[in-house]
């Protein structure tokens, strides 16, 4: 079938607008109910719904917990936003449409061990909501809320039985406040969306070279002239804490020990192995600052500064870092070195390793069990430390090995600006594990990783969001879960979900390409370049650029979105238009490609005369150039595959030459959309 | 000239996303250089300019203030973002390119009488900016800001000798946050907005029947049962007010008495003129309780209230409300009827008056000035009261007259939703004043006012800007400043520097329609017919909708914004296209004119298929209707101009018709496009 020309039309005119084109059109077809993220363990949906309106009403069945309480009232307020219905806030309703059985309502933190799981059973005109504890019905309400649908025009919660648990107990976030600092409505709306996707680890990076983000009664000066005055007081962590815990958050604070440390060395130089002046690290990498391991003076000061900390934060787990400690400064001080070889130890390794069982220890002393990287593990770490691995996975077999609990975050650094797909479905535990079940059990989770150093208040929304809601459901949903297009689908949905949560993701890379365009009408010209963009990773961006602490982060780059949307709907409709057997559908993805192929050439000239009196805009005159090539690749190609006439090798060749250069790190950024375009390429070389 | 045909293409497309469009163009040939908001006293551009580079520098001068230093810091910081130039931080550089002389660097807190003069002369390579004291100097910061600009494709500061002083010492803006409370995030971020303009008072309206938002450690009951848990605490208070006199800005507490307490007496009914059960007001209008003026106990209570609050509350100037009091719950208690015939009080009004001069005695003995609504205004007002006046311009006459002095609010109201012209050519001192100079001294200002019954945090910032920067430039500008096209081209700059602020006045409604049309290419279609629409005002919508502090607030009026761009924007087309002699505007008018028009009958059918899954849309389904039939009159009145061919008289009747239908307040809206139609379709008539 054709689509009637004023449809093409508005087709034609939406895809010009990359970031609004194609991003519900592919999955219009699939199955459209049940956009769960993270899919549950287990559900069965039955036939009917339940009508959602005015009449809903809430029971709480008797329980009274502030936590429950406030997030059944935020249920109810984000059911009335998304639908316009006004409801009744009473939480002890006689007859409710929702009643919420809870065992044990006693819960005022989460830990660990805490039974997350939770039910939901709806039919006839009854929700039932059952947990063993108030944080696994806290999980269930979210779930409630991505329920809701429209059915026949009306909003309903659709007929369901969910028995529903979390595969791995320990699902982070760390989130780096030390290369730059993140005030606290980033905190505050970061901890609203790890709800939202049933995440319950918030991994708080306090300190590093950059930065000392915390205050210590004890120890003020570590603030005072480590941190630029940028640092949250105790009072802010405690609030912090609180609206954690209300969410089913538990809050992991992380002191990163021995090195990494400039930032405590400015105010208390004596803890380090080298007597210097010690300033401010801005420019980033390893530094060589480390606390001097052979001094009791050291573990005096750890020991305070560590009680202090156990006093602040209630988790009983404490995260002592351990990474990239370079050990030069060690070599450095004879009387470490002589101290080395009075205890026979032959590396800093050996040192490092003497120093973690002496911290371990220390936390330990305070009630709390010490989380560290994977630096940390050596054949003698004691079982009780738990890894948390940034090399790869095999240190985490080799931890589940020796009986060692362990983390995953290898996979799951947010700056490496890697797809949502390819971090999906790296598994805490990978096909083929050597791992028996016992050590499999070991492996407590994963943690999806934000490294600051090149993000700010106004993008760190962008780089986290939505793909630490895929990660969200790697570490939630069964093993098997791993469709990538439908969560995909799913995401898009969440996404915007947690837009309406009050994250940026989606607005501040919108309000960046306005402050870049100096308008909306430019800021829609730059979107066609943007959508086919990512970011290069954080690696490749230091290596082009050098960027510091005081890089100001407001060029084209930091208002790309990682893994846009295009990547993935382009891959689909590529393949719709060259392999559906469906004439309709392969007629409408031709019209969607060739549309969007127009816009990209179109883009040229509209972009030439923006950039002309916008000195920024100049970072992306490459791109710019290529986009057009690009777009009319596409076109031609689909002219040569429509027509059955294969194009001369000349022009193949020149294309293939246009993809391998379009293919480059190039003003730190990447283009998305080259897979789809290598293959229609190749399909139009076969006529 | 006509446009070539791809740009013509171009603007055709840009043209049917009614929000993008027509915003930058119309203003394109106007002068493009000088986009400072609000004007300065005085401005002489001179030739030249300055080259902003990386080697750009600052000197203090010698000075050492925190709050100079942090200003001078956020300026480099946000010239460093909007260039992408990394800058050095030192504040003390030798030869620095901008100096900055202050004479007395010892300020910590503005004043009423603070001295907000400054000077900034660019000439040669050098920037000199001069100011009496810190605050200047910050409104010069701000200033220098706005230079930036791109001349040649490079930044430049042009060379100019600026001679700025504001007109009114008191520029304010009023958030009410009784009726829906406000979190930090929002008063900070409004603080951002307002230092960016140069408005320098913040009326902190913190109670009111709907709640009581502050803390008090005397009388904690206040917030206990009366503020549903959502207050300031006083740390948070004292963090907000060093944050505001960082930024030039006074902050003035209102505490409303003796009406509008109904949150008061829940905790506290022994204040009360009824004994009854009080319960937090949930619905909006003026409420019966009030406080007994009678009882010696109650001005006990309030100078122990006061006294607290003026500890905490630095300003010299404390709002004691005085409004809407009906003395309803005054003449319903016998012993206050009897005191009034002991007092030969003849009515309600003079009871109000008694109770006011005991008031304002209070506060005085708390050093502080008294500020309260009109309604405090008798003739034997104490001369050392300032009248705050809602009701009308006429009755800060009245004040001056006598002597007191005033503030006036009257036009300002933002829940009115009128249009920043209109609220910008209202003057505080109006044409034809019969003041006398002396009397014209007493108007100390004005303020803008956003009443909270129907905004949330996620709305109120697009109440609020940019019409407030409008305000703002009727508070510091000449008297003299009134030209209105001029003023909305710089506005339209200015809304985009509010945006990179962090303000959600842009991204806000865009993400509310993306919730509202599940998507972006939804919200983009939806946006066609929302540039056109303005959300009806408080009273109109309050008429039809009855909404009260429970009603969600996330419906398609809560994200119209008022006084759309394309208002203004489409009278300006319109007039050139039916009054330019130069027949290229002529025609590039028409065809921006009917690319639009074709854009609204497009919209038809498309939301009417994003409407029938989506039950919130079907609050627009007459609007929609309506749309393209305004489409279809444009169009028709653009063929019949340019044939020259009169319409029938019948079709004229229909269109006059449709109009006036269109100019209903329906579905909680109003069309903003009508006027410019209405002139077309009367050009079309005369053919």
């Amino acid at each position: 079938m054709n689509h009637p020309s004023p449809l093409r039309h508005y087709r034609n005119q939406l895809v010009r607008f990359g970031v609004l084109c194609l991003i519900a059109s592919p999955f219009m077809s699939a199955q459209t109910s049940n956009t769960l993220l993270p899919k549950p363990a287990q559900m069965t949906v039955a036939a009917g719904s339940i009508p959602f309106t005015g009449n809903f009403t809430v029971s709480l069945n008797g329980a009274h917990n502030p936590i429950l309480e406030a997030a059944t009232r935020r249920t109810l307020d984000a059911l009335e936003l998304s639908t316009g219905i006004p409801l009744g806030k009473g939480l002890q309703a006689p007859d409710a449409t929702l009643t919420i059985q809870v065992q044990d309502p006693s819960g005022t933190r989460p830990t660990l061990d805490t039974d997350e799981s939770y039910s939901i059973h709806s039919t006839g005109n009854k929700i039932v909501l059952k947990a063993g504890n108030v944080f696994g019905a806290l999980h269930g309400l979210e779930t409630l809320q991505q329920l809701l649908q429209v059915e026949g025009g009306n909003y309903v919660i659709p007929a369901v039985q969910i028995d529903d648990a979390p595969r791995f107990p320990w699902r982070g976030f760390m989130l780096d406040v030390s290369r730059h600092f993140m005030p606290l409505p980033v905190i505050y709306r970061t901890l609203d969306g790890m709800a939202a996707v049933k995440l319950n680890v918030f991994h708080w990076h306090l300190t590093d070279d950059q930065g000392f983000r915390v205050e210590s009664k004890r120890f003020p000066q570590l603030t005072q002239v480590g941190s630029d005055h940028l640092f949250y007081t105790q009072d802010q962590v405690r609030a912090v804490i609180a609206y954690a815990s209300a969410r089913g958050i538990r809050v992991v604070p992380e002191f990163d020990v021995p090195g990494h440390v400039t930032s405590w060395l400015i105010g208390m130089p004596e803890l380090g192995s080298i007597q210097r002046p010690y300033a401010l690290a801005r420019t980033f990498g390893v530094w060589d600052g480390a606390l001097d391991p052979t001094k009791d003076s050291t573990y005096q000061f750890l020991d305070a500064f560590i009680g202090e900390m156990a006093d602040l934060f209630p988790d009983e787990y404490m995260h002592m870092g351990g990474d990239e400690s370079n050990g030069k400064d060690w070599k450095a001080n004879p009387q470490i070195v002589d101290f080395m070889k009075a205890h026979n130890m032959k590396s800093t390794e050996e040192l490092q390793a003497y120093f973690s069982a002496r911290v371990l220890e220390l936390v330990k002393g305070h009630h709390k069990q010490m989380v560290g990287w994977d630096e940390i593990l050596t054949p003698n770490t004691p079982k009780d430390a738990i890894i948390q691995s940034w090399r790869g996975v095999e240190s985490l077999a080799v931890a589940s090995k020796q009986g060692n609990r362990g983390i995953l975050s290898a996979p799951y650094y947010l700056d490496g600006m890697k797809t949502s797909e390819r971090m999906y479905l790296d598994d805490p535990i990978p096909d083929g594990s050597a791992l028996t079940a016992e050590q499999q059990k070991l492996v407590l989770g994963g943690e999806a990783c934000m490294w600051a150093e090149q993000i700010t208040p106004q993008t760190v929304d962008s780089r986290v969001w939505p793909r630490t809601a895929a990660l969200a459901e790697r570490f939630w949903s069964p093993r098997e879960t791993r469709d990538v297009p439908d969560m995909y689908r799913r995401l898009a949905v969440e996404s915007l979900r947690l837009d309406a949560l009050g994250l940026t993701h989606i607005s501040g890379p919108q309000s960046g390409l306005r402050q870049l365009a100096g308008g909306e009408e430019g800021a829609a010209q730059l979107a066609v370049l943007a959508s086919t963009l990512s970011p290069v990773s954080f690696g490749e961006r230091y290596h082009q650029q050098r960027t510091s602490q005081l890089t100001p982060m407001g060029n084209p780059v930091d208002y790309l979105r990682p893994d846009p949307a295009l990547r993935e709907n382009l891959l689909l409709i590529a393949d719709r238009y060259l392999h559906s057997t469906s004439p309709a559908e392969h007629s409408a993805a031709r019209q969607q490609l060739e549309s969007l192929f127009q816009s990209w050439i179109d883009s040229g000239p509209r972009l030439d005369s923006l950039a002309a009196d916008n000195p920024r805009l100049r970072q992306l005159s490459e791109r710019r150039i290529q986009l057009v090539k690009l777009g009319t690749l596409g076109v031609q190609a689909l002219k040569a595959i429509d027509s059955h006439k294969a194009p001369s090798a000349a022009w193949i060749e020149q294309q293939n030459a246009l993809l391998k250069e379009a293919g480059s790190h190039t003003e730190l950024t990447d283009f998305v959309v080259l897979p789809p375009l290598q293959q229609l390429l190749e399909a139009a070389g076969k006529h």
